[in-house]
């Protein structure tokens, strides 16, 4: 186990807990420009396989991947009133390029609505071009003042999806499939964390929406982290661009488009959801390492030879396998692994070797077994499911003890001190919105009472989940 | 086959051909700021498959992926002499943030060299951290006047990999293995684009390079085209970031680092090192869509079926394979998947289908073969083998045409007209490298004089390639 100085304990401060955990698990460092982020290997091996997993789901949808510049012209942000209005404060200006001063100034992408739409209006001509499924993979911008690793950089990396569709009910229902069959799947199945989907409250929109969709995961403080969001732009950015199609009646309508991203955001979802005090806590199916093999005593040949076999029987099976350099002593290595939340470790000394043993221990419970070295196989594949189950579980428990239902806003400001409180969307007005902001609290989403997604804010009986939040 | 009308012939003009091929391939376009480029889903399908052929040899090589900012304090470029004045003319710079002037400004990556270095200094302390194996897959901007699609963009998307050594031989081996068991064996075994592997002469080094490895292309027009490069840095970079260990005997000593990147660029390679006057040509381990079924008409129920059933098939074969739908005349159809260079086509017409017969066409050839139904899946992966294979052997035969061995300068300036000349590299001097710039030509890369990439410009007995190039 850890030992106490190692990280800050959660109980004791939680922020520093986390920057703790993401420095010794060597996932990200801060980046020279201010709000930058250098993401070191093994955290952006966590990346490649989030984005591996997120990436599937997006083509299954039938979407395809393009690649849009990171340039672009300023004026284009102009053209939707909102959206430059919520973008021009976060804003990078290139004003020197190859030498000269340029004409136009352009402006680094803090997101790509404007410059996809550009494009949409020329690839659209008719209804049979649509519906245009497309996502990009890339790094934007947005200048941040309090820049916090993963949460809230100045740069960071995304998935970010750009629709258009011949109707809103079309495009409505594409954006719900992409964020129930995309996003709620893959947080919920390969990350392991429990989500409450809902719209966003009309103040809390995507600068150009007109409507919001949510993913809201609780981190071990009980606070709320937007996990992805997939946005319903209207006919708003199709009028600003011109994005134009003949209809089946031969006449010119403007499409319906959407947008929905995923971010670097979700790495620090993930360490906070999960995290303890030994550090990192990585849901197997996520997980770059599912499991390491460490031998218990350095340069004992039987010990290496049965660790080198672990290795290759496990590779075999299409298991994650790091098989462990044996540097330095062996209670240092347990806890270097620990921090990083390998789910599974194999120990494997010379007394249990003679047995035919060795233990198996998962980083969750820190449970010890002892297996036949002829079942590893076997017990690890056991192992790896029964973890990943048990760590939804468990996320969805804390989570759902944390969330209290209360009847008058002066009991969601005391029950959202420590977690989620559900109040009537109905009791809400801009000036309680104020109220709670003033109280460093947000709407963070709006349900219907059995949970699930509305049409609209104006529904009848929606209530809504209020909390801190990163 | 394509009407004359279709594309431009390569005869005719050729840089003409190459647009028409990126547009009526839909590859890309041109991006809304200047020298951009908006990489369209076919394009970017192709670019995903470079990406993950050549990733998984970077990672066999035990190299790591990571994330490293876009933005570069200008100050740190200006650490090394060369870099700083290779590199000013093309940079793109940052002055406002945030709604503000920048104190310092910010230049967005031309390549990251620089902050990598800065890093490295942080993480090797002693010779055990040694070699740091770090790659990038990222975008970099190089401000380009002249721009043409995937050749020169100024944003471009690339890997850059940047290693750390604690010897020079170290350093120079392990670039060594990276241009051949990455850059090279990727380019003739997936792309099956034969090369020229040298080293550049000393006017031709990337900007802090001790010494550039190239892999050399020709295209069909005659010109090269350089695919990849590596970098041996020597401890250029290392002492102007200070990246340095304690070597066994506790002394300290400054790193060798390399550095080594192939990029879209890849992308315009392929396509005129393969593409005819019907369009792109994609070698068949590369191809996003290996095969293409053709229902020959349109709603004929036994035909879809046979579609259907055959897609599923070849699906089950992984074979990578697209249904067509069906939109428009055959012969339009037809030329459509022509231009994008799909290697194989099974055409489904009602006619075959009663003697239970397909027609498989081969992209390459133009070959058409029957091929009876139940034997399709096995046709079909003999003809991708032997396509590949035979795009191979044909590109390889194509070159060799065009090497001309010269013994004047004056030759070498004629054959190099239209392909490439190679002449003994000591009679290059600076002044004769200046004449042959005069004349459009370059020296692409020095040759030992059995082929091999010699270790230094100053062997004895070396040839050089001498051509027109992109």
């Amino acid at each position: 186990m850890a030992s106490p100085n190692v990280l800050t304990p959660q109980a004791e401060d939680f922020p520093k807990w986390y920057q703790d955990v993401v420095a010794k698990a060597e996932m990200a460092d801060n980046g020279p420009v201010r709000g930058t982020m250098v993401i070191r290997p093994y955290g952006y091996a966590i990346w490649e396989r989030m984005v591996a997993e997120v990436d599937q789901r997006i083509k299954k949808t039938g979407a395809q991947n393009a690649y849009f510049p990171l340039f672009i012209p300023q004026s284009y942000l102009a053209r939707e009133a909102e959206h430059i209005e919520g973008f021009s404060p976060e804003l990078a200006v290139v004003t020197i390029a190859g030498g000269e001063e340029l004409a136009e100034p352009i402006v680094v992408r803090p997101t790509s609505e404007t410059v996809i739409g550009e494009y949409m209006a020329k690839w659209v001509q008719s209804h049979r071009d649509l519906p245009l499924l497309l996502n990009q993979w890339a790094n934007v911008v947005r200048w941040e003042l309090r820049p916090r690793l993963f949460l809230r950089s100045s740069e960071f990396l995304w998935q970010e999806g750009h629709t258009a569709h011949a109707s809103a009910e079309d495009a409505s229902s594409y954006a719900l499939r992409i964020h129930t069959e995309v996003y709620n799947d893959f947080l919920t199945s390969i990350l392991a964390v429990p989500t409450l989907l809902g719209i966003k409250p009309p103040s809390e929109r995507f600068a150009g929406a007109t409507n919001t969709m949510t993913c809201e995961g609780m981190m071990r403080d009980g606070k709320a982290l937007q996990m992805a969001t997939s946005h319903e732009l209207g006919q708003n950015f199709a009028k600003a661009f011109d994005i134009v199609f003949q209809n089946d009646a031969g006449e010119s309508a403007h499409c319906f488009t959407t947008s929905w991203g995923a971010s670097t955001r979700m790495v620090g979802g993930l360490i906070m959801a999960h995290g303890d005090d030994n550090g990192l806590v990585v849901p197997p199916r996520l997980a770059p390492i599912q499991v390491v093999i460490l031998p218990v005593r350095e340069g004992d040949e039987a010990v290496d030879a049965a660790c080198a076999q672990l290795a290759a029987t496990l590779e075999a099976n299409e298991v994650r396998v790091t098989l462990d350099k044996g540097r330095g002593s062996f209670g240092r290595r347990t806890t270097d692994w620990e921090i990083k939340g390998v789910p599974l470790r194999l120990e494997v000394g010379p007394r249990d070797l003679a047995e035919g043993l060795v233990t198996m221990v998962r980083r969750d419970t820190n449970e010890k077994i002892s297996v036949a070295l002829d079942a590893v196989a076997g017990a690890i594949s056991h192992a790896l499911g029964a973890m990943q189950a048990d760590m939804l579980a468990a996320a969805t428990a804390r989570r759902d003890d944390r969330i209290t239902t209360v009847s008058t806003v002066a009991e969601a400001i005391e029950a959202s001190q420590n977690g989620f409180a559900r109040l009537s969307w109905s009791l809400v007005t801009p000036e309680i919105e104020k109220q709670l902001k003033g109280e460093a609290l947000t709407v963070r989403c709006l349900q219907r009472a059995d949970g699930s997604i509305p049409l609209s804010d104006t529904e009848d009986g929606l209530t809504c989940i209020i909390a801190k939040s990163y």
